[in-house]
């Protein structure tokens, strides 16, 4: 996620409000779909023109954009003509590296978010910049790249479930943030399974490794929360507002998304703590260990070495050592170090070491 | 409780507002209970059809459906559909991963819960997802299972104590808040218990199991926080909330339960401070016992090397070693090494080493 | 602290507002003084009946009825009626576990603290439980036993000293409440003391009980937090509330009051703060002096050992050893030795472990 | 930064609203520039007098007055006599240790920022103070030293790119605000790179110049928010403000600067995260090198302790050790070291140590 | 700072309002300067008595009267009678123990802060209780001692410089907390030299002495703090404050104090920031050179330790040893423990040891 972002900088110094694209480099051709529902029925265009991107005119059905590539700034500004988006709002638009935020145009509503997905196998994140303009009967859907969260969006529309075929565009719009947050539970649950395994590791046989895992997964939490937090302002100000755009039955489902969102950041919050335990919990397992390091050092030590003194006084080549003579010396001198490894061995059992 | 959450979840994607089950799976007969009760007397039904249960009639007594089971999505619609409840709130009540909220519905409160158990044997919390609407003249409860704190509840209205058979139905409202808020003192007391044996534990022999269970109690007790600062807020807008549901003369209980859901957060976060310095007991514990390790390993080695040196330069064959033929060469080595034995003994006890 | 409260519950699911003694089990008569007392004069008398506790009649002069011992349940509720007292008021004056808070009932005000106290000895803070009720004319204030920090309020009435007998009950309730604040900084005085003894010892001589003595001041601190924190809370309630029973005049004392709160607050934070610092330098002291042991074993075994290897090789018995046949062999051996130790002695002193 | 800035002080005491210039001495002349532009066209002058600069009459296009150099305080009494300035803002434009902030004066409005740039070579972060002030149709720009961040803006109005020459004095000092900003994320993306760098080495191959490498960053990372969190609050009172001095549409550009600023303090945040975690991850490391010592230095000793002692025994000069004679005595006695090292091994491997 | 602190408390339950001296005992008699001014010229006694203390007539001039000395209680009560000042005033005028704080009485304006000064050699900060009145037309201005942060002040009025002697009593305010203020900027730097001193010792040679100086200097950071934060919050009163003591001109002027104040706030917030990271870079530092001290040792002995088995084998006295025989026994032993050492030493530099 970090890393990534390094190139996706705009020049500094350029001028505010210039179309321009920001992120990592695409070449393939924007493609453009269009569906156009009503409660009766629906048309689904998997690829339109530029030319045919405009509001809908008066008494026309709701009409659902999806901009599959912002890396084409030609056509950022040619949207931008149709239906009348600020410049500074193509720019964040092209730019990647945007922070999520809600502005009312009054007669727009401009969203941004990013789509989350988490690559168990490397575990790290990527994000997807996404875009969202509400105006009177059309929503504009940008995204980086095709394949998305909205595939769900899409069927309930052609199938006519659930509501959404009967309300207006704003729960149009509701649906697609509500798909976004929604896949956020799906990425903190691979999340968590991780996190399990991690703590587990840790407890049971900690390794550099391990130690390694707990700051990738710290640091990619500390960015998850970078890409969530201000989601939730977002969605409370579509709650709050007075925007003729959002009917009141629809505030009702914002609400609810914003309680989805509180829950999210919750859930991070709870990671991140359950992380910073996690290494104080592998500091005091190294500790542990090494205190079981030093534990069979001591002992071995602390009983040969006095043997080894005892054998080295008896291989003296002094002239007149009278031990050396006796007839039981030999077998004195075992005794001596047998009680004396004993004891110490006793004391070391006393002192709960072995 | 982490654990279990991890299958409740709703697949991303789904149509908002769809009523649907998320939870650990169960199977069992879904029961439903009904308590009638005006000052004069009560009518107690232990198993009520589902076609009973609709919202009291004009002039009709206070009336408390308990509902136990929350599987069983068809009882949930055909719920909703005779108490006129939106279908976000019948998705909310049928998901055990919602966080504790209220939401004011002008002609319904709807309030969710964590009755919370703790398992003082595995040392984990276990919570039960309790979701309460009231309305005018009635309570509907939903739990996840048959047994519940709300058994004093039904023996206040069955004998008639207290103020509970004289008030409406917001008082019972604030009954079976009160008492799962109550239980959470139970829950705690239990748990102050734990952290005591702990505390003790920690200064007197820690092992790495105790650092375990210190972690464990530590994300327990994050758990918990989580689901008991939502309370607060949710109690907190019916203390200050003008709905007509909720007479004045309630409010001030409302009050006293906000106030204990105060104390409940205190004592959470005491906890989770005294645990933290737990933490930081044990590694200085450790420390300490690494110093009285690293101690006996010194003293042996610096006292028995250099004796052992000496011994060894007597072991050698040189043929020219005079001290070798002295008659006291003996006595004066044993007498040197005793002297220098001595000497470092007295430096350690000086280092307040020994 | 801790321990004490552990018994001091509430059964869970009992009926709110049900008046009950939660607290230490206590058997001793409850005593009623009543003090009377106008700019003119007063009566004082150390014990009255149940029956002559009422509001003063109009014209009467004001009076304070000091209740020592709250676990009579019968005299709490004759007082209840007398008074006209809430019966949730009540509860929380026979709960000793309950949090200080200031609660306003329009005709009279409930305030409920801790009075601490420290025993240096232990160091342990010991807490009771105070109720004050202000009305028309009157303040009652509740203890759990005999022996307060009212003495000088008495005295002060007694003598006429002050502004006391020439101001109403408001007054009076402000010089309680003082002399309970008052009293929080003779208790941090004592702990500042102890708190400086405790820092002396961890840098001059740190032991494991030096340890556990900072564990058990830290977490009295987080328990005396807990007591005093809401205490602010309640004060400022008196600031800025408008209620008729707290002339303007004494509004300013009780500014004065909220003043000396948040210096209370700030001290204990302070204390906290120095607390924590005392930890990490008691770890680093740790470290130091293993730093000591470890060097000390370095030195010590770096220098004998190699020799000791020396001496090891001129005792082998191996029949061509030239070395052993020169005559001067066991000078220069010696020479070697000399000159080895030196040369390690001189490169540990450059590098500072000498 | 901070050792620069110990020079900066204005002595103790001096007049408020003397104008003074405290920094880094300097000696070269201050130079003026001057930019008149409107949409059809624009002035250049590259060094005007003092004399000259003074806000444009009735009906005169838009000026930029580029002042190099606050260390002529008689050139800053001069424009402030000319432009009518409150002594206490040419107090602040003369004192580079000035914190960022914004005062309305209504007539004018005074911003005061930090440019920073990053030595990536000594890892160090320097500071320019900059001061703009905003009049009707003027903007006067303040800063230490020739060369700076507003290079493009120039070249904006000199080759009618974008919309600058179009718009008022007030998108003036929008654009050149947020060259200022522009350029933090510019200083971000080179401390991000070190970051990474610094992130590998720690995880690595971490030495104690790493370490302190740590540390200057996280000092330079808390430097650099104090600079930069200042500047939110100041851009946020723009956005809300309800100068004349500032159209809506300019307003709109305030709030996509106000956004880029809280991304900014983001980053920060994130930085200041990242390297906390990295002194955790060092920590670990070296305890974990520590380990892999110890566990070397016990196999080794464990091993050879007791072998040594063996050989030590056999090479005792008591006159009856019957072993001595045996002929297989040399044999057995190999025979019985190679079980022992063999089983230490083992026991070693099991452990997990090898 | 808190040593001292430590006497300097009110005994508990003594009248509120009671006129009295807390601090350190001083005995010398109280020095009362008054200086009266006008744009045309001044008056200037260095001592009056305190009959001649008393508020300017209508249409005198401003006057200053600097009380240098609280201790004695009579003046102070004089004072309070003079001037009209409620006696709560008097209270926290003559406690040394009071926080810095602003109240306002209509037609007064009591402000407290603190004189801090530093004594580099001690490292230790030192404090002194300054009270400021404000009415019509006069400051009365208290502190502890004679000598003060004051006589720039004195200078500016005797010199006329400045706009000090054309403007009121509220200005002369306004520069009495302006020096006071301004002196903390010069502890402040006096700290921060101590602190790079203190950062270098820490990374260079870290002593257990080094420990204790970032112990102190903490802990005087904490205690600072406190004294400065109050501040902050006072002055922010006199910027909102709509009272009628303080004209527009000088608010400009307070508003700047309070900037002041925000950056005192930062830079104390900053160091200790930077002693907390200290403290970090110290233990790491102590782990560092345990590591090294480690490594000297593990590679001593585990060199030796070998060898010295080796020749203890040739050491033995085993009648059957071929080895001891051969005529090159003892140059293979040298050659195969001159591979072995070798050997280690490779293995030692490769693992980076060396």
């Amino acid at each position: 996620m970090a890393r990534r972002k390094r190139s996706a900088r705009k020049p500094a110094g350029s001028s505010p409000g210039t179309v321009m694209y920001i992120g990592r480099e695409r070449t393939q051709a924007v493609q453009i779909k269009r569906i156009r529902y009503s409660p009766d029925g629906f048309e689904d265009l998997t690829s339109v023109g530029i030319a045919e991107c405009k509001p809908p005119g008066d008494g026309e059905a709701v009409t659902w954009f999806n901009v599959e590539g912002i890396h084409d700034t030609k056509i950022l500004e040619s949207l931008g003509e149709a239906f009348g988006i600020h410049s500074l709002v193509l720019e964040d638009i092209g730019n990647t590296g945007q922070r999520p935020k809600l502005e009312d145009f009054d007669s727009y509503i401009f969203v941004t978010l990013k789509m989350i997905t988490y690559d168990q196998k490397k575990r790290s994140l990527a994000s997807e910049h996404v875009s969202l303009i509400l105006g009177d009967r059309y929503v504009l859907s940008l995204q980086e790249d095709p394949g998305d969260v909205f595939e769900q969006v899409r069927g309930r529309i052609r199938t006519g479930k659930g509501r959404i075929r009967r309300c207006g565009a704003d729960y149009l719009l509701f649906s697609l943030m509500d798909a976004v947050v929604d896949y956020y539970f799906e990425v903190l649950e691979q999340l968590s399974d991780d996190l399990e395994d991690l703590e587990q590791e840790v407890v049971e046989r900690p390794t550099p490794e391990t130690l390694r895992s707990v700051h990738v997964l710290k640091r990619e939490m500390i960015l998850l929360r970078r890409s969530v937090w201000p989601v939730r302002e977002a969605v409370n100000m579509l709650v709050r507002d007075e925007s003729n755009l959002v009917t009141d039955g629809t505030r009702l489902f914002f609400r609810d998304l914003y309680d989805h969102t509180i829950q999210v950041i919750d859930t991070v919050e709870t990671f991140r703590d359950i992380l910073s335990g996690l290494l104080d919990v592998y500091l005091s397992s190294i500790s542990n260990r090494m205190n079981e390091i030093m534990k069979v050092l001591t002992i071995m030590s602390s009983i040969f070495i006095p043997l080894t003194f005892i054998v080295g006084v008896y291989g003296m080549n002094f002239k007149y050592m009278p031990e050396l003579e006796w007839e039981l010396g030999y077998s004195v001198t075992w005794l001596v170090m047998i009680v004396i490894a004993v004891g110490l061995l006793a004391v070391f059992r006393r002192r709960g070491w072995m």
